[in-house]
């Protein structure tokens, strides 16, 4: 309830803002997609200024950049040139290995002066560089397709993989083939198509000693046909693509140990059907932990393993299953300081909070039933570090000396991150820096000071270095303008309206049209996306409105976005009301929306639209057929058409498969309504998208030509799941004109 | 000079005609796209009556259909019922042979009155049948996979291909595997995607103990992945498709002897970039007769072949070169009454006509040159039996009596087909029939008869029973009447223009809306096609405006076709003038058609657009591209949009390779210039389209957003080159739209 009235006052105080914000001004410029589009050529003149290069030296401040690094004193900002781009030039050259082209990915992994660099092209190499003594100390050679490199700070060992194999370089150059499978045995990638907060293949012991890694047998999966059209003669590339329901790959964790040359395989037994993830390694590198699920992903178990042999260690140390499902997203983080201890993340109360696991000391496993319907066994006692009706987002590290974890939350709005510190004893915690916007921090060694980047909606941009312990003086790295303050700027607004099921918050933005005249009627588009992990609206600059949102309202369309049930930062059953019927809740949320829309007195109520991609795609395809007679225009971008064509492991944490949802896939098959087009709908794709293959809209097209509608279509040939550079240019303008022809 | 006055008066006679049938009708019925496209669901109701089960019975007329096959007397038009459908499936039934629907396609092949029917699926077989006795005096079951079927009436024998081999069912029954090749070698069907008038892989000897056949080697030839959309997950349907200047296929012709079992393969020499074309017999069985062609398509060699040994017997008989092109498209035909001559086609002298070769009487082999540059050396004696201006179509048969052979021409018009005799002897040649329309003839056994069907502007359909010597009385079969006489219908002109070689008569159509108003201003569309092989204006109802040209002048569009240089049945100067720069004249000659649009007063010339498919798809793209300020919208259907990209045969025929006219390829190269598109232009494609193969509209489409213009883009899953059925209908209801949206 205290938190209800916190976020009313934090919304009311937004909004006062943004009207104060709200002065007409015609003597703006005006934008074009080359300012609001990633890829448009003056995109990058529009973003708040930023520092790409800071990282950390112990507890001192480190500034990478295009001509040198410098460091800065974290207590009064004084700044020192370390070395010069043209000084690690010309060592570099001295020793034959190759250029940089500027220092911002530039580290400082030890308590010596030794600064790392990579370099890139056919001579790269993983560099160390004695920044005092002015001389390069060592360097190691890496193969010129070396993709997925792992390099480890302390055996300076680096991981890669070639095609689908795995290879190692020591730290003394000798290079080891880990892995020698045939096409269709991929090893050191990530797995699982990234889901499960896996996005990497290759996990090094603490100390570098020993080598994890994935090894994914595709074999059995199906090949989806994807074409290139751009050679001589256009040529089939086959892409392994597991669709729900149907055969999928399996995955078996090895570890590698480079002074022996041997690799064992964990022995967790047959991999049919499952999923291994989150990776982690014990401190003392002995044992390998994963967090082990079944193909349902509604039964989770935390496993051990022996590093050295393979074998299982004991029983599960930790099991959760849910009736819906649990979705494990993070690896366990060990306190720095015993050994005995770690944090794992969990759902099971609703919402993604700390629980500290004590492997000393056992408890009884009973199954325990929580509120929500979690069921879970503890062999190990477990203490809930945090709790609420908010989540926490990331472990960003510890201050040992304090026993402080540092994490990211959505504590004072679902619509921030911010950094709060958390008494691993006490289970006490402190916000960390300013209480406004969205933060990403990077804490210093040990654990005193953060770098702390934020922004606002108010606030361009601000970095800070701001002391941990809330004692002592922030120091100031950078106050950003906003460049799009000399433009002729929409007015945009943030708000909340109930959901459909009559009590749960929405969160909406609202853009005006530029020169806004309350008595005019302006067409409407709702951007949605709508699916689970994303959120569009946050306390950020604009509150997170596109580029395009912007243009539309400089066109004269009133633009809206809901963050309806389904989607991310509002706990678990906030998400999970959508399971086994992706789309309907959603919906009936973004229907709350148009309801909004039609209130506000200035919404021409026979011109609304609505746009999306990829889920939103879906969600635009969806809303086009279900409610055909609210929504006129749509554009829909890489959608999901049927949930029979889409991945195992995204669709069937949602949706199970279509044998034992049948009655779900059928009501979310959107060939199956494809009579019921009636408004003007373009379908988006790229030709070869691999996430949402072709076959998704390919077959939408028939179903409407078979049911005698009328959609219409375009696609970016070699393009995948998104359009990047100029072509992201080139679609936007595609898509206004589809409102521009048919909207208005 | 004769011929040109005549053509003027026929054109002025139509012309009157159709302005006194110009009566406005505001109360008669207006069409949908049901009643107008193929696939529509009245489309039938709206075509003239006809008969679909006539043929010949010796001399007298056969009328088959859905109740009965009846005689018919071509003295009287006296009809008998033969027998009955209901008759005919009570023998097939006794027999255990199935059952057929109709006797459409009944035929008498003997002088006895054997009548010969075939039944279709799991249990079909060839049967026949005596009328007189009512019996089934003869069957053959055919394998049920049994495609490419071609049975010879003398032997009864039956030459059939399973997927990729060929097989001979004999009269008794007997079952033999000619070939047993595996995948990538195709026995028994059309080579050299059938151009050189090639459309089969069977030619069984005269009286059917010999059977040639063609085998075709693509196991070198590239495959074009085209995907499959409708099956669980896509799957790819690899189609082998040589790309002008890659490497093409390989062509030998076999010769099968059911009785000894043995194959003889005709020893042509290495294959590699030859054309065997228009295989044809010697009336002793004894020969086989090949026109072959060099990868060049410019050098044509008539040669024969000991049927037996696969020997070539003697040199070229006939030899023919051009600069450009030559195109054989016709078999040799024997004459009935002299087994050492025969009629050959050749295009030599500019128009397709007939020359009578005596392999009996020797001649020089001098090396000639025609007039249009056409080299030819004769090896025996040739007499010209046809000349002029005009061309000949087709040979329809023989009256061995009267030395006639009947002939299909355009000499009355270009716009037509006629049927002549014309004496072997004398070259005299006599009209058969009516004057006026488009003609199609069954010649009767004896060569006594035709069964003459035609249309024209002013006749709907007309049957008669013509006497072969113009003496004697007609016999009507049918007169029918015209069903959109029921519907308000635009004005519909024919008129000629002069070409932009400011000397070239060239034919146009032109289509007011309905409702015509002369002090209005319409827009306009221009039908499009324009490449080799096709024409689209003939004398046959609404000249051959097709149901959408219809729909768009009830729509308020003026609706134009020009047959430009380039197109068919005006000789091969008119067509070859577009040789190694396919697009360019035609286009200057469609740019004279909108040069009259814009004389007529009535037409808007802002608002001037184009349509055109697979050719025309080119023109269309083309025009939009290059002619930018004229045209406004278009709608190109399954474009070529680079000519390296579309098949040896046709595409080197007028382009040469990309290697060999590099410039040529570039111009007609519209990727190159997809950054000029001004107008809206929507692409319209069948997906799995194996002729003009995706890669074109794709990589189009690809060049545009590389070049910042924005085309618009659909395509039919499933469909091939062309939309048929209910997609035909959808088809143009979505062109209309695209009219509808952005024309006017």
């Amino acid at each position: 309830m205290r938190k209800r009235l916190n976020q009313s006052l934090f919304l009311a105080l937004l909004t006062a803002f943004a009207m104060t914000m709200n002065v007409t001004a015609q003597e703006k410029k005006s934008f074009s997609l080359e300012d609001l589009m990633p890829g448009g050529n003056n995109y990058f003149n529009l973003q708040p200024q930023n520092l790409y290069g800071l990282t950390w030296w112990g507890d001192v401040c480190i500034n990478g950049g295009t001509e040198d690094v410098k460091t800065v004193n974290p207590t009064n900002g004084k700044e020192k040139i370390l070395i010069t781009v043209q000084e690690v030039n010309d060592l570099l050259e001295k020793a034959g290995l190759g250029k940089v082209h500027h220092l911002y990915g530039a580290s400082f992994p030890y308590s010596e002066g030794l600064m790392w660099v990579k370099t890139a092209g056919a001579k790269q190499a993983n560099i160390l560089i004695d920044v005092n003594k002015k001389e390069v100390i060592w360097s190691q050679p890496i193969a010129e397709k070396a993709a997925n490199q792992d390099w480890n700070k302390t055996s300076r060992s680096l991981a890669y993989t070639i095609d689908n194999n795995l290879f190692v370089t020591t730290a003394d150059g000798q290079n080891h083939q880990v892995t020698n499978e045939p096409k269709g045995i991929v090893c050191g990638q990530s797995v699982h198509r990234q889901e499960f907060g896996i996005y990497k293949g290759t996990f090094w012991s603490p100390k570098g000693n020993l080598l994890a890694f994935y090894r994914m047998d595709e074999t059995m999966v199906t090949d989806y046909p994807q074409v290139n059209t751009s050679t001589r003669i256009a040529t089939l590339e086959p892409d392994k693509y597991p669709m729900a329901g149907m055969t999928s790959h399996k995955v078996t964790v090895g570890v590698y140990n480079p002074a022996t040359g041997q690799t064992v395989y964990l022995k967790a037994g047959d991999p049919t059907d499952r999923y291994f993830t989150n990776v982690s390694w014990s401190p003392d590198e002995k044992n390998v932990y994963l967090i082990e699920l079944n193909r349902d992903q509604n039964e989770a178990q935390l496993c051990c393993y022996d590093a050295a042999t393979g074998e299982k260690v004991g029983g599960a140390i930790y099991e959760e299953s849910h009736p819906k499902y649990v979705e494990p997203q993070h690896p366990l983080t060990f306190l720095p300081w015993d050994n005995g201890k770690f944090i794992y993340q969990s759902q099971r109360d609703g919402y993604n909070h700390l629980y500290l696991f004590d492997l000393n000391v056992k408890a009884d496993g009973a199954e325990q039933t929580t509120g929500i319907g979690s069921k879970y066994k503890e062999s190990v006692k477990v203490t809930q570090l945090t709790q609420g009706d908010w989540l926490v987002q990331d472990i960003v590290g510890f201050n040992a000396k304090t026993k402080e974890v540092i994490i990211m939350s959505t504590e004072v709005s679902p619509l921030q991150s911010n950094a709060y510190a958390v008494n691993v004893n006490t289970g006490k915690r402190r916000l960390i820096g300013n209480q406004d916007g969205m933060h990403s921090v990077k804490l210093s060694v040990s654990g005193q000071y953060v770098i702390d980047n934020y922004t606002s909606f108010t606030v361009p941009r601000r970095i800070d270095i701001v002391p941990v312990s809330g004692k002592g003086k922030n120091v100031n790295l950078l106050t950003a303008t906003n460049p799009m303050d000399d433009y002729n700027m929409p007015e945009i607004t943030l708000g909340t309206i109930k959901a459909a099921d009559g009590k749960t918050d929405l969160y909406y933005r609202l853009v005006k049209p530029v020169n806004f005249d309350p008595n005019k009627k302006y067409p409407a588009v709702i951007y949605v996306y709508g699916g689970p992990h994303a959120q569009m609206i946050h306390n950020v600059r604009n509150y997170g409105a596109g580029g395009w949102d912007i243009y539309m309202a400089q066109l004269g369309y009133v633009m809206l976005t809901v963050d309806n049930r389904g989607s991310d930062n509002r706990g678990l059953e906030f998400e999970n009301c959508t399971f086994r019927q992706l789309g309907t809740e959603e919906m009936k949320d973004q229907v709350k929306g148009v309801d909004l829309l039609k209130s506000l007195g200035y919404v021409d109520e026979n011109r609304i639209g609505v746009h999306g991609w990829s889920f939103g795609g879906f969600m635009t395809t969806n809303l086009m057929l279900t409610y055909n007679d609210i929504f006129k225009v749509g554009v829909a971008g890489g959608p999901v058409i049927d949930w029979a064509y889409y991945e195992v492991m995204y669709g069937e944490r949602y949706m199970d498969t279509p044998e034992t949802n049948p009655e779900g896939y059928k009501k979310a098959n959107l060939k199956l309504r494809a009579g019921d087009l009636k408004g003007r709908l373009e379908i988006i794709i790229g030709a070869n998208d691999p996430t949402c293959v072709p076959q998704h809209s390919v077959t939408f097209l028939r179903a409407c030509i078979d049911a005698g509608t009328q959609p219409d279509f375009f696609m970016y040939p070699g393009d995948g799941h998104n359009m990047f550079g100029r072509d992201r240019v080139h679609l936007y303008e595609r898509i206004t004109r589809y409102f521009e022809d048919h909207l208005k």
